[in-house]
């Protein structure tokens, strides 16, 4: 049977030598190079538990690479590039060597993929899978919650309801179109924040979230930390969303707003900016949706559709949604 | 019940508000203030686990206290201040509002023990208490665990065998002198990580570890980094042990060597600075102990006691140790 040891050997193994200026990894501690000069650093842990995180279907090299993903989608709305990550690990007395192998495949493709470097960890015996993700960066300065002013745009980094839809399908066998569920179901598992664009767009945002406890959440939070109102014109739903939501008898505005785990970055910009912002995003390969404004708050609810009606504050909330 | 957003109120609402140069609680990361110039970024996750770290008698306050307790003790085995931590909490559904202000209070009673700062954290569900802590601090340098050379002392900042005592006073009944058992619970229930005395010795060691693993593998590993074996002359019995162990038919021996979560410093000091190192200890009210001295490697197996018996490379192993 693996013990701590062998588990960290297995992990550290799929992984090249850190640079000079870091120090190797089996230390009491980790450590990497300062920041420039006046540079904060900036933190974030993610906690993902198989339990209520890892729909079946979901691999655990999947579910590795998505705990990492969880926060570079933080640093990404943050317009911050993430230098290192540390996991603390808990698994099940027997998890087999592979199983373990499959964890540092999923750590090593993230690690890859937004240029993060592993630092450290823990291991912990647990009744369930669970993956701390921490991590780590360096700014002068952030894309704060608060920074909305009324009269700007509300813009998405990408469509919604997606995700909504991959875990109907995973955990409720909902039917979809072959390429809409390939995608859907894809959105649940390999998420993509987008950090490229997140770097470019920081410029722009007068004020960002990460969308993943879903839409409208993220709307309230940022009407709330800014004392803004908004009014959407426009829900960004992904391409298939009504059909899909028909088919099944679902609400695709219930699935686009209220779903979670979406990983874009949500967030306002000035109205004589957007133009610079949305070449900017297009210039990559993405397109930055306006779905709405931002009004004097106190107008009919803090976020509301253009019909009227309020948007709830609901979404992928820990301990009230199903796991 | 108790959702997410109510968990973090709870505990948030706890502590005062954070300094000017750092991001209130509340947005997608931490952002903490730069360390001094040309100063690395020291970084520490552990993780605690209620089912395996958390004996019968132990209250969630202090669970919460001893994960921060955990990183603290690395950060003074290496000699370097903590400036802030996060928390990422898994808990299970319908947690009382009470065991959450207990959480809190022990987060609160660490940070203010170690002049530490919660900067942010995450809350999930799950299956048990899990308590993953992450700490950040500033170094030009650390103290390494491979710095070791054959002709020095061994040292530890304090005895061994209480935890362990601790532990089979809590989990199997064993027997114990009153005064003895009350000590010995409370290294288990409140470890006391030497920060203090690791900062002003980390400028006399040459090699130094967190003893959290035990006494046994934590010279084995400096043993094995530095390229030195090691010959002790005596081990740091805690007082009375020898009675304990007696009175329950246990060796002291194994006791000291092999039972793991002591939060002691385990190092080595020239000896033309040992006096130097033991006045400065012993001026903030510590004991400075020497247990042996280093020796060329490849004599009769890396660590051995003073009549030539092999230490074993075993203590608190996850995945191995009963939990």
């Amino acid at each position: 049977m693996l013990d701590e040891y062998d588990i960290i050997k297995l992990i550290t193994g799929r992984f090249g030598k850190l640079p000079e200026s870091y120090l190797p990894i089996g230390d009491d501690v980790a450590l990497i190079p300062p920041g420039r000069d006046g540079e904060s650093v900036v933190l974030k842990c993610d906690m993902l538990v198989a339990k209520t995180d890892v729909p079946p279907g979901m691999s655990w090299k999947m579910a590795a690479r998505k705990a990492v993903a969880m926060c570079v989608s933080d640093f990404a709305a943050k317009g911050v590039r993430p230098t290192a990550f540390m996991v603390s690990l808990g698994m099940q007395r027997g998890t087999s060597e592979a199983k373990v192998l499959e964890l540092a495949s999923g750590l090593l493709e993230a690690s890859r993929e937004w240029g993060v470097k592993l630092v450290g960890g823990d291991t912990s015996e647990a009744g369930d899978l669970i993956i701390d993700c921490s991590m780590t960066g360096f700014a002068k300065k952030i894309v704060g919650r608060g920074g909305a002013r009324p009269g700007e745009y509300v813009v998405t980094s990408g469509p919604f309801g997606q995700t909504s839809a991959g875990l109907k399908i995973l955990m409720d066998g909902a039917k979809a179109e072959p390429s809409f569920r390939k995608e859907a179901v894809s959105s649940v598992c390999m998420p993509k924040p987008k950090l490229g664009l997140g770097l470019a767009l920081s410029r722009y945002l007068s004020s960002s979230i990460d969308s993943s406890d879903g839409l409208a959440i993220s709307l309230h939070t940022i009407s709330e930390m800014s004392g803004v109102g908004m009014r959407l014109t426009k829900l960004p739903f992904v391409k298939g969303l009504e059909e899909f939501a028909s088919r099944n008898s679902y609400s695709a505005e219930e699935l686009a707003l209220y779903g979670g785990e979406e990983y874009e970055i949500v967030g306002t910009v000035k109205k004589s900016r957007i133009q610079a912002a949305k070449s900017k995003a297009s210039s990559l390969g993405f397109e930055l949706r306006v779905i709405g404004e931002t009004v004097l708050p106190g107008n009919s609810g803090a976020v509301a559709l253009a019909d009227g009606r309020k948007v709830r504050k609901d979404g992928w909330v820990h301990f009230r949604s199903k796991g």
